[in-house]
C-alpha cells in the first residue's frame, strides 16, 4: 500500500560499537517510544555478539535494553520503519496551563529543579522577561522565541556540565542546552516540563548537510498533555519520533555505560521513504530518501 | 506499659504557620516514614483554619500532605510517639554492594547526578581519593570520614542553590550539604544513594544546645537494604526517625510553596520521653526529655 | 567664611576596631582620594595603640596606610572636612569612547577581564543587549540602565565570590555586585572601566534611614576622564567622595588583612555641615546634618 | 665560537598569521623577556605587510607590540637566538618566604586574587591541606607535587572561563590550569605569585611528540626573587625562555585581540641549536637540533 497524503513513513535507526576491557553494564535508549499516534511498521534490533538483554519500560515509558557488554567489541543496530501523521506538531487545540492543585504527584515532579534545570537560579530572570506574558501556551512560546533569538546555536560547544542557567548567561549551547534552558523556565512558572530525544528527519525542511545524528528537545504539559517543542529551530516539524523522555538529559542518554567501555564507533539514519520501494533489510540509501526539501513528497 | 530496655519512645512534630497573600498550593513532608522497625504509637496532625488535605505515598514512600493555603495564616500542628529500637544504627550485618547488573531499574535511578548532587563533576576526585578503597561498606565510611574531617560545619552557610561539587572545593557547609557530598561520592562508584530528612533526638548524645530542627542526612543501598550514615555527625545514633527520602534536597523540603507565600513561624521537637508519664496532647516540656546526656536513660 | 552657593562641605570619616589575636599585616584604604575639585579642608586619623604606619599612593592614586595590628584591640579614627562643588556628577560634555589603539598601556589594562567581573562569560550577553546602543556615553547609560531596572537589590545578599556573571544571571545583588556588571560589561565593549568605593552623603535626597556606610560604584573612562556612574541608583549625586578605585573589589577592599584578625567595630559617616557651625574634633551630632532630604541646603 | 660547556643556544620563534575584516587593534607578547642570564644573540621580528608597531615594556617587564592589522592577512614572524645557561632551574640557595610586611605595594598585588586564580575560594582547601608545612619553598614543593599528583593533564580540555577552584574540583586542565592552581594555593599563603609564558626546549628531555608551542607555568616570590616552578612537568628543566609575566593568563595572552579578527596560522619553534651550524635566517630544520634526548648535547 502506497503512503495516503495524510501519513508518512520514516526510516530511522542507529548503528552503535561499543569496546569493553571489562565486562561493562550498560543501559541504552535508542527505539521509539510507542507514543499516540505512531505506528511502527516493521522494527529489528539486532545485537552482536549474540547475548542477553533485558527489556522494559522505565517510569517515564521509555523502551529501556540492558545488558551487559562483554570485552571486546559489542555492535548494537537498530532499523524501524515508522508511520506516522504528515500534519505538524501541534496541530490541534491546547487547553491551557493545568493548575498546580491540579496535577498528579506524577506531573509535578517536573515542575523540580534537577541536575541540568537549575530552575532555582534563574527564577528573577524568568520573572522579568516572561513574567507579564499569559500563562499557558503564549508564555511557553515567549520561551522558546526568546532562547530561538538569544542563543547561538554553537556546534561543538556542549560539555557533560553544563546547566541551563551557565548557558542563558554564556548565551551559546547545543540542542540540549536550548532543552534545558526551556525546560527550567517552563519550570519557574510551575508549568511541568521534561526533556526528550528522537529522530528528526528533515520533512519538507531542507538539508543542513550535517550528518544525521539524534536530536534533543523539550515537552511540556498542558490542556492534559505532553506537547512537543523545539527552542532550537523553533517551527512546527513533521515526522519527529520520540526515543526517550526523562527529567533532563541524565535519563535521556542513548546510552549509559557503568564501566570502563566506550563507543567506537556511531551512525544514525532518520530519513522519509516510501514504503513501497524501501524494506527493512535494505541498505540505507540516501538516495532513495524523500526528506531534505522544501516540498513534501510522498513518493 | 513502661518501656522495655530494648525499646525507646521519641515524641516529635513540628508547628509551622505560613502567610499567603493569595492561595498558594503547598505541598508537605513532616510526618514520619512507617519504615520497618518503627511503631507509631499516637500521632496527630492538625491544620488551622480546617481545609482540605490530600494525602498519599510519593514514589519514595513518603507520606505526603497537599493542599492550598487560604489567604492570610495557616498553621500546621503535627504532634507523634514513636516508638523504636534503643540500639544504634548500623548493628547488624551488611551484605555489600549490589553489582550494577542486579540493581533495578528503580535503583538505579540513585546512582545517576540530581540537582545538587553532581557526581559528573567528582568522577576524578572520587577515584583518586576513594579509588583504592575496597567496594562496598568500607568506600562508605572511607567517604563519610573524608567529608567528617575535611568539611567544617558552618551555621547558616547554607544557599539554596550550592552543589556537592562546590562544597568539596570550599570545604564548609551545612547538614543537607554533608548529606549531598556524600551521595555524589557515592554514586560515583555506582552506589544507588539518596537524601533523607528526619528527627535526630540526643539519644545518649549531651544537646548541643541549639534550637531542635529538622536533620538532613543520607542513606546508601548496600546488601539489599537502605542504610543511614550522616557524615556531619559521623557516629552511630539511636532514635532517628526518618520523615521524608528522594534523590535529594529538592524532593524533600518539609515544604514545597507554589506561590506566593512564606512561612512565618517555624518550630520542632523531637525527644525521648517516658510514655508512662508524658501523653499526646501534654504540652511541650523539655524538663520532662530523657535524652541529652550521653548515658542512655529509659525513665 | 560660610558656603558659597556653588560648594558644599561634606564631613566624612569611619571608626575601626580590629581584634587580633597574633600580630597582623593590614593595609587600609578609608582616606578621601585627592581627586579634581575636592578640598580636604581637614582631616585627621588616629591609631590608638599609637603604631608605626606607612603611607604611600598606590597604581590607582590610592592613599594606602600599612602596618602591623599589634595582638589585642587596635583602633582607627579618620574624620574629615571636605569641600566640593554643589553641582550634580556629570554636569558638563563628555566627549566620547577613546579608541582602544589610542588608549595607553595603563587604561588598556582597565579593558581586561578580573576575579569579580568576568567580562569573557558575558560577550555574547553585552552584544545582544547594548550592541546596537551608539558606542561611548550612550552606551554607558543604556548597560546603568539595564541594570538599574533588572538587578533586584537585596540587601545581604552579597558574598565574597559572586561574579558579575553570576549576578547577570541571578539577577540580585548588593552594591559591590552592581558595579561589577557595569564594568564587566563597559569592558565587553573595550572600556576601561573600574571599581570606585567612597562616600555617598544623602545631598538632596531623602535619608534612606538605613546606618551609613561606605558605597560601591564604578567609573568609566570617557572623552580623556573618568567618570562617575552608579547603578544602583542611577541618578546624578551631588557630594560623593572617593576613597579608592582599581580594577575590582579585590583592591579597593577598605582593609585587607593578612592573617588572624576580624574586625570588631565598623562605624562610617558621611553628611553635609555648615562649616561655620561644626568643626573637627566635634562630636559626630546628626542634628546637626543639612542632607537627607530633598533639598539642596547650605545652613 | 662554539658552545662552553655552560651555557647552550636555543633557537626560539614563531609565526602567526592573522585575518581581520576590519581594522582591529592587537596587543602581541612574543618576544623573550630580558631576565637576568638571559642572552639574546640575535634576534629578528618582521611584519608583513609593513605597518606601524608600537614597542614598549609593561608594568611586569614584557616586551609588548601593539599595532593596528589591517584588512586582510597579516603575517607576524619573530625568530630568535638566545644564549643562556645548561644548568637546571632553581639551582642556587633560595632564602625563603618573605613577611607580608616587607613585601612592597607592587609585590603584594600577586597575593590578591584574580580572574582565573580566585584563591578566595581555596582558602579552606589550601590550609587544610598544605597549613602544616612548613612556610616557603617546602610550601610550594608540596603544592606542585600535589598539583602533579592530583591533576590530570588532558589535552585539548582547555576553556577560557575555568579557574583555578574549578580546576581542583574536576582534577584535569591543561598547562594554563596548572599554573593558574598553583599560583592561588600560592596565594592562599600570602606567597606572591605569578603566570608566566614562555618557551620550553626539549633539552635533557625526550621530545613527547607533540608540536611545539608556548608553554606556562608559574613564578612565586622567594627569598626576593622570582623563581620559576612548573606543576605540570614538576621537574627543573634546562633552557626554558620567559616571554610574559602577569597577574594571570589575563595578561599573557599571546595576543589580545580587539575586534574583528582570527588567527587562521600559528607555529611555534624552541629547541637547541649550535650556534656554530644554525644562523638566524636558515630555514627551520629539525634534523639540526640538539635537544629531545636525555642527554644534554652541545654539538
Amino acid at each position: 500500500m502506497a503512503n495516503q497524503p495524510d501519513v508518512l513513513t520514516i526510516r530511522c535507526g542507529a548503528n552503535l560499537t561499543y569496546e569493553a576491557s571489562d565486562p561493562t553494564h550498560i543501559v541504552l535508549l535508542i527505539q521509539p517510544r510507542q507514543d499516540e499516534g505512531i505506528h511502527i511498521d516493521a522494527e529489528e534490533i539486532h545485537f552482536s555478539p549474540d547475548i542477553e538483554v533485558q527489556t522494559y519500560l522505565d517510569l517515564h515509558g521509555n523502551t529501556v535494553r540492558r545488558f551487559d557488554l562483554p570485552v571486546g567489541h559489542t555492535t548494537i543496530r537498530h532499523d524501524s520503519f515508522i508511520t506516522l501523521t504528515s500534519l505538524p506538531e501541534g496541530h490541534g487545540a491546547i487547553d491551557g496551563a493545568v493548575p498546580v492543585r491540579e496535577l498528579s504527584a506524577e506531573l509535578l515532579r517536573y515542575t523540580l529543579p534537577t541536575r541540568y534545570c537549575d530552575s532555582d537560579r534563574l527564577m528573577n530572570f524568568a520573572f522579568q522577561e516572561f513574567g507579564q506574558i499569559p500563562h499557558g501556551l503564549e508564555r511557553v512560546r515567549a520561551i522558546c522565541d526568546w532562547i530561538h533569538e538569544h542563543v547561538e546555536y554553537r556546534w561543538g560547544s556542549g560539555s557533560p556540565h553544563t546547566t541551563a542557567s551557565e548557558v542563558v548567561t554564556q548565551r551559546y549551547g547545543i540542542c540540549r542546552d536550548f532543552a534545558h534552558v526551556a525546560i527550567s523556565l517552563c519550570r519557574c512558572f510551575n508549568l511541568p516540563a521534561r526533556y526528550a530525544t528522537g529522530h528528526l528527519p528533515d520533512v519538507a525542511c531542507p538539508d543542513a548537510g550535517q550528518p544525521m545524528d539524534f536530536h534533543a528537545y523539550f515537552q511540556v504539559y498542558l490542556g492534559n498533555h505532553w506537547h512537543t517543542y523545539d527552542a532550537r529551530f523553533n517551527v512546527a516539524r513533521i515526522g519527529r519520533i520520540h526515543i526517550a523522555c526523562g527529567f533532563d538529559a541524565v535519563e535521556c542518554a542513548f546510552s549509559t555505560l557503568y564501566g570502563a567501555a566506550r563507543l567506537s564507533w556511531f551512525d544514525v539514519w532518520n530519513y522519509q521513504v516510501d514504503p513501497t520501494v524501501v524494506k527493512l533489510g535494505d541498505p540505507i540509501d540516501l538516495a532513495k530518501r524523500l526528506d531534505g526539501e522544501t516540498t513534501l513528497r510522498f513518493s
